[in-house]
């Protein structure tokens, strides 16, 4: 019987071809664009495999894509993806069109090829060269694949609220991983949740001449005493009453696992250009609270003259954009809530708009998942693994783990140098067929074989 | 001999000619459309009425006009005026075109009829009123007209000082004034300063993904946290060490003469649409606050992601403009580095560039001058008259009665609904009219004829 190693390495072309034709359908979830189209590419390739495909489409929701393959004994292995992508704009920064899928220097380049379609083909290719080594799967192995990720995922939770039953399985995949810098293989367990507010004020009924500005207060100043009252200057700590009720303690296991993530502290300050951490935080301090710490940044900020030179207005209205990240159990529902009672008490007149919410989720790291994946992908790969207990990042993955009560664990197929949401996104071919191979025996292993 | 009012009048007609063809031209110092072909306008006009007339004209600056009157005695009057113009933007909200001047319903429409084209020709045609009634003039009478007031007179100081002599008066005559909403004459002395400044802060060396925002500080937390800490939100102090030092006390006269400002509360503050001033001001205070109280105002916020939606940034960027009105004897540049080291002893870096520098200037009300023209204005309007010792707005008075060490007092054409810099701008024939013969009247009586 041949190696499932050459068999995932023989499944590698045919599995490009595939990806190459998703690569091709444009499918911005934020213009709506091609959205529909690449669902259609996404149940064809699933039923091509040979899998049970259902497509559930909400009224003014991208398609959600569910396919099932059958396999031996008592556990399912679910998968999660999404098709859509971020805009390829600006267009201009692009080596080549970012919807036509090309190979330079051992990668592939495309919009979405590293966020998320590359990961979905290698996991079906996974599925596909399993069931060619070995007549059938092990498990029962399950696909949810989403088009809405890429603008928060707005009709994901309601969805597997609803489809609990049907999606029931005993542990995830989530979408995505990297390899670091020195080319270990991250596997993250945890996401961070999201608050993020549209902050309006309207300070009076027209824009005034600035000269007023001695009794009358403009909407600019009284946006940045409101902003300004939501963050500590020098440790950075959120300052809205009962924004840290809900955080939960870390466990021993989540600190120690952190002691072993690496972290280039000056690599890192140069790149982004920053001299100092937040609250002077450096080393293991600032990783702690890199992953494990609420945020509140502002993304924007519009009021009154923008222009060049000057002009003297007392401008009527300010806005503002304020992204919290979350951790467990905050919820993002009350923080706004919060933030709304906190510019009340302050006396200044805000109207928020949640534009995003969603939970931070932890999985436990004593879950048997979690060794399990993080073994075998080092075994399969070769590479060093570095566990995440939580990303920074933000991303459905609450409404999943927590509706189905399941580990979810991420490892995929991109690096360093992918430029996930950027000009120029790609993988590197190696670690394509690399990742196919990893996948299978995720899911041999998951499926009790040796 | 008739009398100066029947003379006035019959030179109204003719003046208004001159009027509309200032008019038909535009004369935008913000754009410099037209600035040099109508200061050839103002040029010709004076001519055409028997002046001795020079053109300044420095390398990227607009022409100023100077015009001589010769007429008997020692005495010399001054008029203050410009012939550059706001821009019509927005063009769709004007009646009729702004640089087509029509009269509808005994009112002159066209941008610059207000501010301040009307009222140059209303002092040209008291001029040749006089001439006309008297053969001379008795005194001599200068005009000094700049085409940059719109843009903060950038080059009207220097100019000033280095041709004091040439301008030497005994006293100025400022651009305007207008007939309030009881249609009651304000008589103004004094104008407020102002430090109107760009800020710029720089918070990373690129946008970055806010899922950062535990470690890194975005450029939009700073800047709140800088513009937050320029005012107290309660009381509208400014919170800049050294902000009042310069800040001159008020002299009783000019106490008493602010207890004789009207002011209807309750209308202005449905009209601006606020239910509080700052600090809780009311009444004479409120006028006090207004009147002598330098302000700290926020004209303009700039920062990351503006648009709709939400977008996870952390801005490298911040931009915004704030506008300081000041007061005497308080110096725009020593503002503007006082707010610079404001935000250096806050710890936070941010470029500052005074966008426009003037100071403020006020006339001693007990100079025989004021009371000439209040009792004057008074007899040749009919009109009940109401003395402002200063302006909230801004304009070079400082650089013109601190030069040549005289009074200045603003009288003039428009009213209340004259909407100077917005659309639809326009002055009342009437006004006009009677404009003429009170300035001709101020003229006679400051020449010390009865």
């Amino acid at each position: 019987m041949p190696l499932l190693r050459d068999i995932a390495r023989e499944h590698t072309d045919p599995a490009l071809e595939v990806l190459r034709t998703l690569l091709h359908q444009p499918s911005v979830a934020a213009t709506g664009e091609g959205v529909a189209a690449c669902a259609d590419l996404v149940r064809g390739a699933f039923e091509e495999a040979g899998a049970a495909v259902a497509v559930h489409q909400a009224r003014d929701a991208a398609p959600i894509v569910i396919a099932e393959f059958p396999g031996e004994g008592e556990r399912t292995l679910l998968f999660y993806d999404h098709y859509d992508v971020q805009p390829a704009d600006p267009l201009g920064e692009w080596t080549s069109p970012p919807f036509e899928p090309v190979v330079r220097d051992g990668r592939l380049y495309a919009r979405g090829v590293a966020d998320n379609k590359g990961d979905l083909v290698t996991r079906l290719a996974a599925v596909r060269a399993l069931k060619a080594a070995q007549g059938r799967l092990p498990c029962r192995v399950k696909f949810l694949v989403e088009g809405e990720e890429e603008i928060g995922s707005p009709n994901f939770g309601s969805y597997v609220r609803a489809h609990a039953d049907a999606l029931r399985s005993d542990a995830c995949i989530w979408e995505s991983g990297q390899r670091d810098l020195k080319e270990r293989l991250q596997i993250t367990t945890g996401i961070k949740g999201i608050c993020y507010l549209d902050l309006e004020l309207h300070a009076t009924s027209r824009d005034l001449h600035s000269s007023l500005g001695a009794i009358v207060e403009g909407a600019g100043n009284r946006m940045a005493w409101a902003l300004a009252s939501l963050k500590d200057p020098s440790t950075g700590r959120v300052l809205v009453d009962g924004f840290y009720d809900r955080v939960r303690e870390l466990s021993a296991r989540e600190i120690e696992a952190t002691r072993k993530i690496p972290f280039d502290e000056p690599e890192f300050k140069a790149h982004v250009g920053v001299e100092r951490f937040i609250g002077g935080a450096t080393g293991f301090d600032a990783v702690m609270r890199l992953l494990y710490q609420p945020t509140c940044t502002i993304c924007g900020l519009d009021s009154g003259y923008t222009g060049e030179g000057s002009k003297t207005v007392l401008p009527r209205r300010a806005r503002a954009k304020v992204d919290f990240r979350l951790v467990p159990d905050q919820d993002p529902h009350e923080i706004a809530a919060l933030v709304e009672a906190h510019f009340k008490k302050l006396g200044i007149e805000i109207t928020a708009s949640l534009l995003g919410g969603e939970r931070a989720y932890r999985t436990d790291l004593d879950d048997p998942f979690v060794s399990l994946v993080t073994e075998v992908a080092g075994e399969a790969t070769g590479r060093e693994v570095k566990l995440y207990p939580t990303s920074p990042g933000t991303g459905p993955m609450y409404d999943l783990g927590a509706a189905l009560g399941i580990p979810v664990v991420s490892v995929g197929g991109s690096y360093w140098g992918s430029r996930a949401h950027a000009p120029d996104e790609n993988i590197r071919l190696a670690d394509f067929e690399e990742t196919i191979y990893m996948v299978a025996r995720v899911i041999e292993r998951f499926a009790g074989r040796p």
